[in-house]
């Protein structure tokens, strides 16, 4: 039984990808491998600072996660054009089922857990028109660590009430959904791209395509 | 003052890359992207099983990564195919500067401390015809976690009872650098193949073009 449902931020809600369009504009022919260097190693980061127990903050990681991938590149760049491209992040756009899905899922409580900051999760939650919809915008940096830290699926337990197995945790990202089902969540893997399993030795619950997939499956068992 | 000198296996004393031969062998036109996204998630598997308190040993994890790539690339493969590729890890070249270098360092105690098993790392240290030039040889498993947790560069002070500072720490994996130089070692990146300085907010002591520049430069202090 399914009591409150919550999703990860980016890339889950939030396409990371339409930040390949900002890139492009600053370096013109390089627009898909920075973004593709710039999210690898912006993961990376998370994990490595999370185990050598160096939190920053993930305004902080994906600037050093961008900073890397241009100098990685050879291309020039000054401190302009790093915000500008950073304030992006700011500014994605939710993926084009994520209203209707939200509201199959209503009216159970809907949250968000990131690794963002509350800062730059309440900007891109109010920019997208979605911030009545969720009771809840929860990130790391309560905790000062990263998923799949099961400190961070904690946050969800000591704020929701709920058992952990009334939860849906819903992530596109492989590895997040191995952290959330290795924490004890119901988990639901959104994999739009048609990824690869990651082998880590845990299953999702619920496989989809999209979130309105899910919602519509969730809701009707 | 450097007392003793400790180096990370995979890719700082022994080549991972020559695993390519056995990967092109076993699926023709596949070798490079096969090991290069094998490595990738080899290590993501250690980072994210580390955080999630899921430890499983460095060949289990291993085989697991090798899946995965395989699955990705659409390749069919056995358990035969699979364990011959694993194999290989057993049997990695030296680079060819390392006996040379190990030379250079001696009388200091030598010592490894790798994300292998214990097994893994007597095997690959005997194939090479090293085993007399290392004091000690430390594996992750005897504390069930990955670099770069602390708790594993720890391995190394609790052996060999020495300041931090007195010890030189070397590896070729810049997140390892990091790792090793933010838990307190004096640190070597060993460069050879010009990648990119990780943003990770520590700065390595000393960077060379391979181990024997870096024995002669550290000794002529």
């Amino acid at each position: 039984m399914i009591r409150a449902v919550v999703f990860d931020a980016y890339g889950t809600l939030f396409d990371v990808h339409s930040v390949v369009a900002a890139c492009e504009t600053a370096f013109p022919g390089y627009g898909t491998q920075i973004i593709q260097i710039w999210r690898q190693k912006q993961l990376e980061y998370t994990w490595l600072r999370a185990l050598m127990g160096r939190y920053q903050d993930f305004e902080r990681v994906t600037e050093d996660a961008l900073k890397y991938t241009l100098n990685h590149l050879g291309l020039w760049y000054d401190e302009k054009t790093l915000k500008s491209l950073l304030s992006v992040y700011l500014h994605l756009t939710p993926f084009p089922e994520v209203p209707a899905a939200l509201r199959v899922f209503h009216p159970r409580p809907l949250a968000i857990l990131s690794n963002g900051t509350e800062r730059m999760l309440q900007v891109v939650v109010h920019h997208a028109g979605l911030p009545s919809l969720f009771a809840h915008v929860l990130s790391v940096d309560l905790v000062k660590t990263y998923k799949p830290d099961p400190r961070v699926y904690e946050l969800v337990t000591r704020t929701l009430h709920l058992q952990k197995e009334e939860i849906l945790f819903v992530s596109s990202n492989g590895w997040d959904v191995a952290g959330a089902k290795s924490f004890g969540f119901t988990v639901a893997w959104v994999n739009r791209q048609r990824q690869t399993h990651e082998e880590l030795g845990v299953q999702p619950d619920y496989v989809a395509d999209d979130l309105l997939q899910l919602a519509h499956h969730v809701i009707s068992q």
